[in-house]
């Protein structure tokens, strides 16, 4: 069986499902834009599942929503299209009835109409820890996307999520610009895996009402900044206009910190990530 | 300890010396051009360790040749400098007796006179799987760099080796050009991690007298054609009249074969590659 | 009137006849791969006009054959589909009756089939100066794609040509590598403006029958040793599977070569070359 055929729609969750990976290692599957599958220690993660047929993508997606039947935890960043899709929710919550949805506060609405009940629905509280049972806590981080914006409680509209699984720390920035509290923050976390939008932001872009996110230079520094032990490119591939080269985030890595270990994902890819730490004797 | 430090010297060594890997998964790092060593099953070989201090390098090697104490097999894929290094395989021999060096038939001699024994060696055998111990078994690939040149035995001078060991089928290209046999041979191994050069060859190398290798677009190309599950390229990062821009690798990969798997090897990483088959439950 | 149309068509040809340039420089329009056109003290050169429909080009010809009228002399450097155009040159030699057509020898009997009358052929002589008029003359220069293939007569079948008009010396490499006698040749001729294919060659694509020619990190060499001037890379932007990034072309430029002048054309440019020795008061 080729590539192409091994890695879509129930081959692809087949696979996901067989998956155990060892402790201190994680799987990873991309699908396109920020959407991922984490998974370890036999629990599985869908962050920002974007899978729902476009037309103004530029390839379709590996799966189709009706093909998510696996999902133990479901984490979204913010309420945009690619992010908060209303074309998979749906399909997610009534093929997946125990899962447990994590958001901002400023989704619960949408998210009730498309078909999340209450019990499934857990509010993004910025700072603070979150278990999804014993194996998988996860912290939001407030987002940038490009501004900090908060709702009446204080809440953000944007965050990222730092989830501990498996014996890996693994950050996923959702949509954001760089400032100095996240800078700050995820340096003081010793990330292991961090996964962050290279696409950036500009003029043109801004004034066609697309909101902008830290660039490929900013990100291979931020790793490099904070520490992380190895970062995957994220957020270049799905929308013409929106799209960034992730050759010029390797040739900048490698120009400029060229032992910051980084992993660019192919298309649907399972990659298992072993965290430093892991396949180590005891000393 | 900071990423700079740990990789180094000592330091990485005891990182290979404590690495134990699963079944179906190989660690290697990466020393720069195309010295690598791969540690699977217990058994650690170093491929064209080049180590030695040398002034034309544009980053010094992260170990020193009397670091390497933890060989048990050596491969050496011809005899230029930066692969039969003169400064290295002394050293190499003398902290490990027990060590297995093959290479080429044509390079026996020069391996001898830098101290390489009778039982140390081997030479490569076209074709012939050669097996050390019962865990690792090696098979030479004539390579063309860029000629294809026999002894008058018909032994090549240029090698590559398809290495199986803990459940992982791995290539390593040596200096190659790409031609017909070579694919055609590759194709037929279902290999699972391939290393290649992406270095090229020009008329002005040419006329310095740089022998040349298959091409970054060769490199991605080759990976597909011949179905390798996921490829790292080597040889453009040692010196600077010969270099190559690994970004490009990245972007010419990412356009013509998104769903292709590879990755880009940090200075020194130890990358633990997992292949396709591994940590899955049987159907 | 904006760019898109102004660079099309009757409109381009009506800049090409509005356009006369000063002693010492010559206007240039790229039409894509290796079609140009050339202008100066009055004289029209069309240089392998390669402007038919076709639907594998990634981009429509800026004009089409029916509006070549201006053309005094076209050059034609070997007889591939991209460089002698069955769709351009019967309606070139119908709409410019007077035009001079220079070609390899080889391509004589299948100009004549789309044609041209013998008074319009002129043979390309190898290494022998023909004047056009009292203004133009041409000298053409063997080439090898890759092969250096001569005809029965010794005649080569793919040629480049060197230009004086309006007291600028220019190159067009037609389709070739580099070869010694080539980069000899050139460096003897203190060429103004090159203009070199980039495209470079490699196994894959000679597996499709795709023969090749310089690569980038060629082309920008052979400026820097045989000190042309000013280089201008062409034969990258036409078709999907032959391509080339001028990106790179400069990125190896401006690394290697920071004070080697070169100008990357925009699609359809006009392009007013200015030499060195143009526009300087007398000493």
């Amino acid at each position: 069986m080729n590539k192409q055929v091994e890695r879509k729609g129930k081959y692809l969750i087949e696979e996901v499902r067989r998956t155990q990976v060892p402790y201190g290692s994680l799987a990873v599957w991309f699908l396109g834009q920020e959407s991922v599958i984490i998974k370890g220690d036999g629990v599985t993660v869908y962050i920002d599942p974007y899978v729902s047929p476009n037309l103004d993508r530029t390839f379709p997606a590996p799966i189709s929503p009706e093909d998510i039947t696996n999902a133990d935890v479901c984490l979204i960043t913010h309420d945009h299209d690619d992010h908060l899709d209303k074309g998979t929710i749906p399909q997610l919550v009534n093929h997946n009835p125990a899962v447990k949805i994590m958001a901002p506060a400023m989704c619960e609405p949408q998210l009730k109409e498309l078909g999340v009940n209450p019990e499934q629905f857990l509010m993004a509280a910025e700072g603070q820890w979150t278990s999804f049972g014993p194996k998988l806590r996860v912290l939001p981080i407030a987002a940038a996307h490009e501004e900090m914006v908060r709702g009446e409680q204080g809440n953000p509209h944007y965050v990222g999520y730092i989830l501990e699984l498996n014996g890996v720390k693994l950050y996923h920035a959702g949509d954001t610009v760089l400032f100095p509290e996240l800078v700050e923050a995820l340096s003081s976390h010793q990330i292991d895996l961090a996964m962050l939008p290279i696409n950036g932001r500009d003029y043109f872009r801004n004034a066609r009402n697309l909101a902008g996110n830290m660039s490929y230079r900013e990100a291979a520094e931020f790793a490099a900044v904070a520490d992380f032990e190895t970062v995957i490119p994220l957020h270049y591939d799905l929308f013409a206009g929106n799209a960034e080269n992730p050759g010029y985030f390797v040739d900048y890595m490698y120009k400029h910190f060229p032992e910051q270990k980084f992993h660019v994902m192919a298309r649907a890819e399972r990659f298992v990530y072993v965290s430093a730490k892991a396949f180590l004797e005891k000393e």
